[in-house]
């Protein structure tokens, strides 16, 4: 049997562990990697936490967990892989199989394929807009990108840094900049930032992020930079006002780079990533392809669409790697969207889809929020504000999103399973999770939001988000505000909208005191509205109609300074 | 309508939970509560935290979220409860539906019911050995108990403790006196602490413990205690060693509490707990129960099982509380058997089935060992050891366990869910999960644990347990060991046993040094047996015929002292 060449092109994270996959199943493969950049296998998630100043060391982004660098010796050595790194595929010669390269030191050359695999990644959007090429503009991308960035937050203290796009990097890089001691303003076009968030959960990211001294601006974009002898020196917003900046980060998303594959004519998706099958194989059954270039499949929604995650390209790479070798044995079973992101002392997560996401899929949805703790408060709780989401008819969860100072990594983990298993709301509410006082409450923060979607699902509790509950009081028509918390409580931290505070323990003896009007819209809240529930069972079994409980309560309401 | 009443008995964790679920349901509902201690709603989980002065304020196990004691005024109030504390149900009249009952002040009464719902919780059991009565000896079962406890400890430095038994409780047990300054040994009859977990995980989780300061014996019995004056002063192995001491935790377990139902005639289940159907219901269509005292099915083996934790008493307690309101609308789907533990800096945890007891159900199984960090290393990266258990034919995970200074809530969360949805290895090596550095890998370490047990069961790895290894090397027949780490890696730490170093880098090169003969037995390791994995694919290639990984490599080996 004649031994089989692979070529991989990108060595970030699909194409060096595409390669590892295929050279481990076939020790007899020549497995040949094709690297652009100077490095191999970067850790290029871990750019923000550099940037910070979090480490020093540069390598430990591109080190094994024994410490080794990832270089063309180590792949050589460990894992009998030929990585040429500096070295860019210039075209692929289909019909020939093969891959004509060219490399930093000039030189070029023709490597015949087997197989290959295009890992090929994502290069960095740039807004059509002027003073995009002044010096100061950056964007936080390779592992160049983020050398320059570390080396100009070493002296970044006192300088002010305009961050273009509240998405996952413009976040990490605005906490990662406020660390260096940098003045920092984010700029976002959308009415909130982090869009994989619906609104009530993203406004309180954003007040957590200005309470630690950023500045967010949304609903606004930016319509020029402007410098001074060919340095950025100023951000124009949309509606003329001026951000005078030293440094500006373009963090408006990725597209994927398919330059290689559609110049060798291989088919594009509709959102112009590579077309693949489950087998991550191309329109060219000798061509694969993993990572930020391809589309894959939503399992929610059963349609493509552009997954950039370090995580995914891993488990695609994966998938290339094994069929190149094997033939397509391995299906890829696509992405359900999960997301994690530190925001300070936040961490912001979602899994599925969002409300707004759901609608948009033309799912008929049902959600709850819910505010509780992560752990018990003898264990030094922290809160944590979720929000569910499920189909009205079948029950199934769709996605789920949850925020805070808490333990979120458990919650929305254990959520991702749940979603991509097709679990009902009952499914959950009924889950058998790992409980002891320091890592849970006894009913578990996610199954409690289970349980107050299912009391809604079943109608024993109506409720209304805090941006609805917002929208009813501005509308300024007749309303009740009820606060079922206790006098101190009220004392620390209240509405403002002119609620009538009557605590829980109360309100069944003074019922006398709510207006006659049985029909009168009311909303009730307490802190996390787990009283406001029980306030609203309380009314309604005295006969009042149009009871409503603030979901989450207090602790969920975005619309003023952190208490 | 005439309105109901409901009795509950018992105010721990099922009862308060079965009781304002159906307050809440049925506001014209009577519900009344019958507790025998003084308090309501403990978080008996929290126990040992208190024990070891983590927190001062005792009212902290006893309140709410916003800090209000849950006492029968709060019940009244605020769940429109009534609760009738230091009162205990002596009989049940079930033709008559009456409870009969008494209190510490002692006056008595009966009170009529509609639905009766039982959750009278567990007793701790008592070896029978002399000495058990003496002054001294404890359970931790009850807010007495924590009481009792927590003021010795107040003055236990450099006294000494012996605990019987090193299950959830023993272990916690042992942590909270330790962190007291008592000096303390934990006696252990089985092979090895925490038997929910396989003998891999369990002796690193003792290895902790010793490393911490805590004497752990395992494979002996108490034969007797001794003291003087009335008062423990000593305890006697079955081997007859002594271990001075001046207090002695009895916590072997608990039984069921089921005196009131089998003095009611109320059919009881083969491990003496409650029998009950999946609507909580007993074997009295007018009688629920929940938490510690009844049997519930696990839903791995489908067979009855005894689940005493306090998230599965809340669950259960809902369902009831909702059932004997609606009637039997609501099921209970069981138990696959969840739990996690804080020993010292360690966390262990365990979900569905260890290998052992697939076996004892019937399941022919196979599981991969895995040592990886729960986190990039440059994010402060800190070691995982993981156990994955799976039906060998199906493919379905039966059993997942995480031990180490890591991140194991997240990973034990997620791994309950996959477990409970009927994943098999395969669909958990496919997992879309949050990911981003400060929160986890790119590749998770559950599913790098699923990639390992994937390559198993695909032939592409063969494996050995940490604990097979050290029967294969104590067996002393011809046995290659090849070391494919680091020479600096090398000098750390080594397993001492006269392994090869070779490092993996080398091996290719390096061939010639392996013994000739082809079929000797060759097992290979590294730090975690990522390089030991790669090191067989090589060796394999040259034509070794029985080469195995020692899984989980020298970061799973339990025979040395901590590195």
């Amino acid at each position: 049997m004649v031994a089989k060449r692979i070529i991989v092109i990108g060595g970030t994270a699909a194409g060096p562990k595409a390669a590892a996959r295929a050279s481990r199943l076939d020790q007899n493969a020549e497995v040949i990697l094709l690297q652009k950049a100077p490095e191999l296998s970067m850790a290029s998630c871990g750019y923000p936490y550099y940037v910070a100043g979090m480490f020093k060391e540069r390598d430990k982004l591109l080190c094994t967990p024994a410490g080794v660098v990832r270089d063309p010796a180590f792949f050589a050595g460990a894992k009998g892989i030929t990585a040429m790194v500096n070295t860019e595929a210039v075209s692929i010669d289909r019909n020939a199989r093969i891959v004509n390269w060219m490399n930093s030191a000039g030189e070029s050359g023709m490597l015949a394929y087997d197989k290959l695999i295009l890992c090929t990644g994502s290069v960095p959007k740039m807004p059509p807009i002027p003073g995009r090429d002044l010096k100061g503009v950056h964007t936080l991308h390779s592992m160049a990108d983020a050398d320059r960035m570390r080396a100009w937050a070493e002296h970044g203290r006192g300088k002010r840094a305009v961050i273009v796009g509240g998405g996952l990097i413009g976040m990490e890089a605005c906490e990662a900049l406020h660390q260096a001691g940098v003045d920092v303003t984010v700029v976002e076009a959308l009415p909130h930032v982090l869009g994989f968030l619906d609104s009530e959960l993203a406004l309180l990211v954003e007040n957590h992020a200005r309470a630690k001294g950023a500045k967010i601006l949304t609903k606004i974009g930016i319509a020029a930079l402007e410098g001074e002898n060919g340095a950025v020196t100023r951000a124009r917003l949309a509606d003329g006002r001026e951000i005078p900046c030293d440094l500006v980060v373009m963090a408006i998303g990725v597209a994927p780079n398919v330059t290689l594959a559609r110049e060798a004519g291989l088919d594009l998706g509709a959102f112009g990533g590579i077309s693949v099958n489950e087998f991550m194989c191309t329109s060219d059954p000798d061509i694969y392809a993993a990572g930020d270039c391809v589309e894959v499949t939503n399992r929610l929604t059963g349609k493509k669409m552009l997954a950039p995650y370090g995580d995914l390209a891993n488990l695609e790479g994966r998938v290339a790697g094994e069929n190149a070798i094997l033939g397509d044995t391995v299906r890829f079973p696509g992405t359900i969207g999960s997301g994690i992101c530190k925001v300070f002392d936040f961490t912001a997560a979602s899994t599925g889809l969002s409300e707004r996401r759901a609608r948009e899929a033309g799912f008929d949805v049902i959600t709850a929020v819910n505010a509780s703790p992560d752990k018990p408060g003898f264990m030094g709780a922290k809160p944590l504000v979720s929000k569910m989401i499920a189909d009205s008819k079948s029950g199934r969860i769709l996605g789920f999103a949850c925020v805070g100072l808490g333990d979120v990594n458990r919650q929305a983990s254990e959520m991702a399973v749940a979603v991509a298993a097709g679990w009902t709301v009952d499914e959950m509410a009924m889950a058998d999770l790992p409980y002891a006082p320091p890592y849970s409450q006894a009913i578990d923060h996610a199954i409690a939001t289970a349980h107050v979607l299912q009391n809604k699902m079943r109608g024993l509790m109506t409720g209304i988000s805090s941006v609805e509950a917002k929208a009813l009081f501005d509308a300024g028509g007749p309303l009740y505000i009820l606060d079922v918390r206790g006098p101190q409580e009220f004392e620390e931290a209240r509405l403002g909208l002119g609620e009538t505070l009557i605590p829980l323990g109360q309100l069944r003896k003074r019922l006398s005191e709510l207006p006659q009007d049985k029909d009168l819209p009311i909303v009730s809240f307490c802190k996390v509205s787990m009283r406001g529930y029980e306030a609203q069972r309380i009314l309604e079994s005295a006969g009042y109609t149009d009871v409503r409980v603030m979901e989450g309560g207090l602790a969920a309401w975005p619309y003023m300074n952190e208490q």
